[in-house]
């Protein structure tokens, strides 16, 4: 049984984010993929969608300047033959500011002859807002919505 | 080949939250559920975690006082055979004011003889907040985490 795509995508990722290797990454995406995170971009231009190799390896580069991976969990996993999904808690450290960022996400990917094609991920977004303010977000109580 | 679990769940959740009747979806709950919507619960005391089904129930009924599911994409899907993730655009309206409410969740979901036994949810918070607000919050655009 071959190793899934899924384990392999995700040590060279790491290795990109931490590493700033990006050799392994390259050939494990493919030309055409559809790349999106979804979040505030005004806050975090790395989120948000890209299209094709290139504007990944670009963004990864973007986030590795940004965070490391301290270390993270999966919590829940699914794969698919050329499939994938799981929700994940990452431990970031923010490389500015050496600050804790602890955060969770759910990633979909799909991938095509081994190579990513398709990645899809939610963010806690208001969770990182926070943490990256450094400061709570007055809420008011909300027994209905506005 | 018969249903899977998460069909049948989706649209005793969906009855559950439109129609507030809640005998199908007492009958797909294990009684030992182990549920959290991550989320920020100061705002939306309906989010967090639950555990066992009378508890789950109530929450429910605390959602289905809050929105109507308008609509609802599933853009991704995983089917296991006794678990399901998804990523779902909802449409929703907030029954207080009738607002629309736009929302991305990416769910996973274990059964057991059927039933729900584990849920985890995630979801476009920030998003969710600023809708619920009906404003945008201001935030700093960062090159880097302060």
């Amino acid at each position: 049984m071959t190793e899934h795509s899924l384990w392999r995508f995700s040590r060279a990722l790491h290795r990109a984010i931490n590493e700033r290797r990006y050799e392994d990454l390259e050939a494990l995406i493919d030309e055409d993929v559809d790349w999106a995170i979804y979040g505030p971009i005004d806050m975090f231009p790395f989120l948000g969608a890209r299209r094709g190799r290139e504007a990944v390896i670009e963004v990864i580069r973007q986030i590795a300047e940004h965070v490391r991976v301290h270390r993270f969990d999966r919590e829940t996993i699914m794969l698919g033959e050329e499939s994938a999904s799981s929700m994940l808690r990452y431990s970031l450290t923010a490389l500015d500011s050496l600050k804790p960022i602890s955060l969770r996400i759910a990633h979909f990917a799909q991938f095509r002859a081994g190579r990513l094609f398709n990645l899809r991920v939610l963010v806690d977004t208001f969770d990182l807002v926070e943490q990256a303010l450094g400061r709570p977000i007055h809420l008011p109580k909300m027994a209905s919505f506005a």
